[in-house]
């Protein structure tokens, strides 16, 4: 098993997916032991940071990568393990960007009104305790939130030689802010280029459904992940794999959409993996779906379609790579 | 302590919210064990019941009720809490009906295309096992599911002279569709007319987050319910509240919107118990919230916003009604 | 030809479609002269009438009528001629109205920041040049613009006892806001409910498409119509025929859905008159719609599709009821 | 002044905006004669052609360009003059595609229905009579449809390294797909990169307004334009002005924020040449726009503002570039 570092340079940040070169190549199979800068740059260090004053808009969300990954070829699955997410900083830091949220009009919900007022949070991480402590600028409220880390963007270049901002998130993946890429899931993208140039960033160590405010607990973190493939398995969307769920993510406007998308994505991954037909699918999802939303801030919006394996027969998807890629995870790497 | 029984006949089903008069006046503090139809009035019974057949549109979601609440006047808050919900027919049933659902175009998402096939899944009641049954039409799999019933509809008249169908979720509440109105939570509900005039129905014995074809598992159920007022407590849309959470519901279409109510909903009811200033409150939510939708298929879609109340000091909303209520319910209904 | 001459008093004002006892009964083929009160109940006389003072919401768009029409069912369609439309004040008002309008956030696209300015404009009615003249608050700009009076709202009483608030545009027609409403067109409507209950309102003497603010140049206006009756001829949504164009109306939310049900109407209607599979319509439609907003503002938004006449082989639709109408008030009502 | 011809071979075919390399560098009041291949790249010729069989999907609206602009720089706007476009086939096509359009479900309004027929339609030009000839295929309706020449594509490469697909509007203009952009209209677009980066495609004889089906009445043009640069004038959406027209298009989903941004946008624009104040500028576009459709079909719907100059008191917008280039082409290029 090959195990592979990689810190990047601030001039090796990338802001797109798709339309850079990659950092370097890998094998299936290859573990990666990454770092990624929070969605700021680590530009906001204080409550008196601003976003207007330390922010280039639209560079924020820098990635690490993209690796090209050997065989990869357009109609593959790309699986990424994600092995182990670690805060990188002892803080996080949360602000208001004027004309981004999901209570505030928006260059494209756009209103005559004034916009709300910019304010930066900082929350000091507690590793011992596994919190992040949020302090309220005009009250005395503080309180210590379990920290939950994940990974807003996880993407890969999408084809038709488009390159996207790393804000976005389509059906490559990308700025999906979900909770649900945490620590422990297999994620599972569509090739769409050669050698798939995925890269990820944007660490939250906590994030609230929606992620109204347009932003997390944004933090660098350490990250390892297990890259693989399956050849000829593209998804049409992302899908995640953990050890108690399958996931569908969809990401488009209006939110309805990104709904759709997910469960039309659920619907097909399930017809695959029990033999049902599209009404019985259909049927058994609108009982047992669960969907937490997961952004509705960013240039499309995540909805998340998810059903418990414990209420399903088991089967395995992608023959086992999650099952797989757990396991090799907690032989080789040590995590629980 | 009064307790009252009342089973509709077919001919006092209700079919709006508003516009009908009420069936009985209650007092505050009242318990109602109520019997409710399901939403097909009874009409599903076995896989050859079609919808087209045996259905008259709009005449669905048959409501038991409305209850003149005595001294409910526009600006109070109904309470209504759910001491027991208990399937009250031996299966429940699902259908697709055509140009119905999230996953097929409608009567607003016109399309040109045919509609997709009509068919009704009856689901057998495991009492014992607390279990709904699955079947699948086009091939053997069969599942049992847990049960966790919940109402589709609990809503009060709407004001301005207003009467809306039994289909139609909105600030007043009604057919939001949500998980969330299971067994042991307190709905608060704006009162916007002298009596308030709420009513229940289309109870559902399990349902999937989105509700996605359009029906649950619906079931008649035997409702049991203590009915109290807040005076001067009106929410601006329905809230939730339950051992372990806060919820706020919106409903409104684009689903975005339904979330952005209940965003700012829950926004306003943190800045009330939390004496937060509305940036910090927006800024606590982003981290907290739990999002998990409620339909995306009525009228208007229902998104919800949890947030839990672990992670927050102890406040006794409304006075702690809810504990109140839960305490009544455990101490002389001998609810769990 | 009968005649009928009714201006409402004011506590005869209905702010509902359906839940309204009828103010007279009138019979296919007759001519009633009305005079309709503005949005604002004329409450609005100054620049300094500001809205959350002078109105007590949502009691705005009062209608006259309902009018019982004998002979109509269920599954009829009201034909309502627009004879004439002459304004009957001399002044018009329009007003920024705190969280309504197309440019700000509202109750529905709820976001935490403030409301824009209220602010009132009177625009004086030049009867002789045909103009309402704008006057810049904030600077000196003066125009005159050309009057082009219309109705807000065309409404009959919905279905199922159902009662819609007159802020309400959808299926029954209600509050859809279009400048096509002007005097010479034939508006058709579907019947809900025996008699029809049909009521009109919210004149307009100049509206721009979107309606941006929420508010046109509203004044009160003396409304002359034909009314008349096709048994069996309900179309789905609001048509609206004038000498040059057939016009579907669609409302609803996202506003892509309006747009949707304007264009599935009209290739409903242009295969009834044409004779053509839903594919070809479908391609003609896509080649030859006109398709400009109505309102961006309502409880739903309306969009309107039109196909001009002189593009295609004649025919008369509905028997050639508009231009039998057309030809009445032309002979009998002395119009243009 | 300068004329440059290009007619791109099939290999200089460009398919996104952005990620291209120019194929020659041009300088301001530079005359283009360009011809740019049609949506299909020809493809289909007949009605046995069929997208699916013809088509590789997403190689449609091939650009003609991309122009490097001298002395473009971000913050500047491109000002492109089209003096003339002409058919460059003696026929068009339109096509349905399967699960691409308005009036079906696509790959984002996801649904489980089954596609609509895919089905091709020719239009024989008749250039004597300006028209473009209607053949159902289901009948024997044959209509003569008025030619109205205009271009779906017009747009620059966007910026921070994005590239965007041809079949994309955006901010940088693209597939708006209006009927607004017609010959004698100056086009002002933002210039986000160094050069600008233009291209121009996908003719269309004929569209109607909302491109229903999803294609127009596709065909290759022969188009004029003359090419200019206003320094520091960088409009926030693309600009369209005409003789007798300003217009802003705005390109989003849902199609309400389409409609605000343009609206916004005009605002704006108004406030620019009038000094108005923004809620003056707001009451008066309420009462003065126009707003007709663009496309509600493409990745973004395009929703435009347009305001008539007659309305208004005469303004130079951009010093009075439109009609210098009007002139030019009056001129010069002797174009009516």
């Amino acid at each position: 098993m090959e195990i592979v570092e990689f810190r990047p340079e601030r001039e090796q940040y990338a802001y797109t997916f798709g339309g850079v070169a990659p950092v370097m190549k890998v094998r299936p199979g290859t573990v990666l032991r990454l770092w990624t800068d929070d969605a700021f740059g680590g530009a906001l260090r204080s409550v008196t940071d601003l976003p207007s004053e330390k922010l280039t808009m639209p560079f924020v969300n820098p990635q690490t990568g993209p690796f090209y990954v050997e065989g990869a070829e357009p109609g593959d699955a790309l699986a990424l393990h994600l092995a182990s997410l670690a805060p990188a900083r002892s803080f996080g830091a949360s602000s208001t960007i004027p004309f981004f949220g999901g209570l505030t009009s928006t260059d494209h919900t756009a209103t005559l009104q004034d916009p709300l007022p910019e304010r930066t949070w900082i929350y000091e991480v507690d590793t011992a305790r596994g919190t992040v402590g949020f302090e309220a600028h005009s009250s005395d409220l503080r309180l210590e939130l379990p920290m939950d880390p994940m990974l807003g963007t996880v993407g890969v270049a999408p084809g038709a030689g488009e390159a996207r901002s790393s804000l976005v998130p389509d059906a490559f993946g990308g700025n999906m802010d979900t909770p649900e890429m945490r620590a422990g899931v297999t994620c599972y993208l569509p090739v769409n280029v050669t050698g798939a140039l995925f890269s990820v960033g944007d660490g939250h160590y906590r994030q609230g459904e929606g992620e109204a405010c347009g932003t997390a607990v944004e933090g660098a973190m350490d990250v390892t992940l297990i890259v693989d493939l399956i050849k000829g398995g593209a998804p049409g969307w992302p899908r995640i794999e953990s050890d108690d769920y399958l996931t569908v993510v969809g990401s488009a406007r209006p939110l309805e959409d990104a709904w759709r998308i997910s469960q039309a994505g659920m619907v097909a991954w399930l017809r695959a993996l029990y033999g049902l037909d599209k009404m019985d699918a259909y049927q058994l999802l609108s009982q047992v779906s669960e969907s937490p939303l997961a952004n509705v801030v960013d240039a499309n919006y995540s909805a998340t379609s998810k059903v418990p394996k414990a209420l399903l027969p088991r089967r395995d998807a992608y023959d086992g790579m999650h099952r797989h890629l757990r396991g090799v995870a907690r032989e080789k790497l040590a995590v629980a």
